[in-house]
């Protein structure tokens, strides 16, 4: 049969399933050694012992793979990637003991970037965010999710999904988008948090519908996500605006429990969120709630571990209650500046306790899921995305051993090699 | 004047002076902007504003550093990164509940490597660090401390000693040697500690000896270092062995206190040992008397880190005691396969509280004091070698503020750009 490109002399093929896992099913992989992949129209086409694949399948453009070890390329499913500045001043002071919830109650934190965002135009903050999305797919990552809520305006919020777009068509790494207007309380509404959420809820939320049908014609909608924590949204502003949201079409997710347990988890769950995010503090009998809900519980060990904390995301909690837990980078510029999804699953097998095969699927198949694309991306079976990358490594249980490098030598998006340029 | 080449368009050069920096003075930088630097005969010959540079030095080759962050190249004093195979397998295991040391007591461990280092030919020892070395380079270390100890028989120490000559040929990074017979009881002694302590002392000392006087002729000797801890050396057997290394001329290093306090950091300062590695359990009294000797403190945070271990290297009492710190990877295939000195200095000012400046300098000069190198490597001054990273950031606090990913550019080793290559 006709292929595009065949991938051959990979070490080892290693996938999940095109299924989330649930539970202790998580870590589910196929494992082929000595391994050839058949790509057509972007999509594998077929993959299996290097024989057989050569035997049936014939194509114009062969791509060594050198013995090694080739994976579906990570689904980081959240990132505030796109922004501008950085906060080196702000990590310095952190290092001497100040806490995040000081800083930003202290006009630091989140609001230093929305004065930088806010002052930049579209052009600037295009051209600071490329180069990090440049590194994601450096380090393996073939589809992103990205968070507006730098804006925390009506005006500054479409200027970042004219970003994205312009963004989107700059890269080959797949974007996915999700507003994030109530990502924090704006200075100027300190006295009136109520007239934000108002704000969010009755302009931004049919604005940014209105502008995404003019200027993205054909895509589906954006998530809508909320940051729910003390010090940003409570339980019934998140519900308003989610609940605003719903109602016009978005797809849901929620910030929840980072710091403290407002109840993000359960609302999530309450209302068809696509994942619930962070989850540090959820207790378990809303562990348990979300286990038997199709919302995925993305934890973000690049958080805490950026903030020196000590606790992160019960993982065992949640597969022992049968949920679908994914892992994410949170790059921002705040606490988690790190393009590479390599590291939160080094994170996640030491302090997590997930094994790497329970890592890689978490950074796969069930991110995509947290990204409604399960059927799309984050696994190699046959009518998925070619999205894959390929580590210089002799066995992928390298993924996460390793740490503070990067151990991908080549990306592959839609059948195409990406990275190296 | 006349210089070999100019390095100009330097954003920030930041650099520690010539001396060690002790206690409070740890963190004292010199940060230049719009700099340049002035080679000649592979030393810094000046460095300052680039327009006295320019006017005072021609040079028939400039170098661009198009705005970028100057340091000193990492300077890593500790590292065991000579060896074969993995323990990714191992890993695996450790992430579900198993110990370092009921690991080691299994007989896996630094057995399984050694067992792989003994059966493994010279060239293929080579083969399989030389990208490890290469990965340190690209990463911002220029000069790097390795150890032998995976051989644990006189002939397979010997190998590795030739193999490190092979290698210090082979790479621009600049290697020192240390001799580790003493790194753990080999499993044909584990019935005769003693005997092992004497064959190392009586035979392998004085053969180390010969050997480096007769193949490394005109070089400094090896450091002897001993894993003065639980389950390896105690520390009357450390005594033995480093009293005798003392004796036949060596300088001397100790890994102590990374469990169990065994005294191992109070031998050091007795013995006058370069310095005392690890320091994770050293009580408050030894530190006090560690603060008043010459004997740094190298910090290896890599390893609480990669065991998953809450409990870093005290640095704020060594400092408050007036000490003498470093910083090291201890790239090692069990606990810490990490290249990139940028890791270890993100864990210390998250674990330890250091601020980037002094994270840096202890990453540099201090790390060259622990080699007893700091004459020549370690900071940008006229007259030491012209060893430098260039960082692909705004500030050089972007440095352990940024993790998971290698914010290096360019390297220059000894005034040649030897990455990328």
């Amino acid at each position: 049969m006709r292929a595009d490109l065949i991938i051959h002399s990979i070490g080892q093929l290693v996938t999940p399933g095109s299924q989330p896992q649930r539970g202790g099913q998580l870590g589910t992989l196929t494992v082929l050694r000595d391994a050839a992949l058949a790509v057509r129209d972007g999509l594998v086409a077929d993959l299996g012992p290097a024989a057989r694949i050569r035997a049936q399948w014939q194509a114009p453009q062969e791509l060594d793979a050198e013995g090694m070890v080739a994976i579906p390329g990570f689904v980081d499913p959240h990132t505030h990637a796109l922004y501008c500045g950085d906060r080196a001043a702000e990590f310095e002071l952190r290092v001497q003991g100040k806490s995040y919830l000081e800083i930003m109650a202290a006009g630091g934190g989140i609001m230093a970037t929305v004065r930088r965002v806010r002052a930049a135009s579209l052009q600037e903050l295009v051209a600071e965010t490329l180069p990090r999305l440049q590194a994601m797919l450096a380090h393996g990552t073939t589809t992103a999710e990205i968070k507006t809520g730098y804006g925390l305006e009506t005006a500054s919020e479409l200027k970042m999904l004219a970003a994205w777009l312009e963004l989107d068509r700059a890269t080959p790494l797949e974007l996915v988008p999700t507003f994030l207007g109530a990502h924090a309380l704006p200075e100027e509404f300190r006295h009136d948090p109520q007239a934000y959420v108002d704000l969010v809820a009755e302009e931004m939320l049919p604005q940014v519908k209105e502008w995404w049908q003019e200027h993205a014609a054909g895509r589906p909608l954006p998530f809508v996500d909320v940051f729910c924590e003390q010090g940003a949204f409570d339980l019934a502003q998140t519900r308003r605006i989610l609940t605003r949201a719903r109602q016009l079409g978005y797809p849901l997710k929620v910030h929840a429990d980072e710091f403290e347990p407002l109840g993000g988890t359960l609302l999530a769950v309450e209302l068809g969120a696509a994942s619930a995010d962070h989850l540090v503090h959820t207790p378990p009998d809303q562990i348990a709630i979300l286990g038997r809900s199709s919302t995925v519980a993305v934890a973000l060990p690049c958080t805490p571990f950026g903030l020196a904390e000590r606790e992160y995301t019960p993982a065992q909690q949640i597969l022992a209650r049968d949920g679908l837990l994914a892992l994410a980078t949170d790059l921002n510029p705040g606490t988690a500046w790190c393009e590479s999804m390599q590291f939160p699953l080094a994170l996640a097998c030491r302090f997590m306790g997930l094994t790497p095969a329970q890592a890689l699927c978490a950074a796969t198949i069930n991110a995509a899921a947290a990204l409604k694309m399960a059927g799309r991306v984050g696994s190699l079976q046959p009518g998925m995305q070619a999205d894959l990358a390929l580590l210089e490594v002799p066995d992928y249980r390298h993924l996460g051993y390793r740490f503070g490098t990067n151990l991908v030598a080549m990306v592959v998006k839609k059948g195409r090699v990406v990275w190296p340029r």
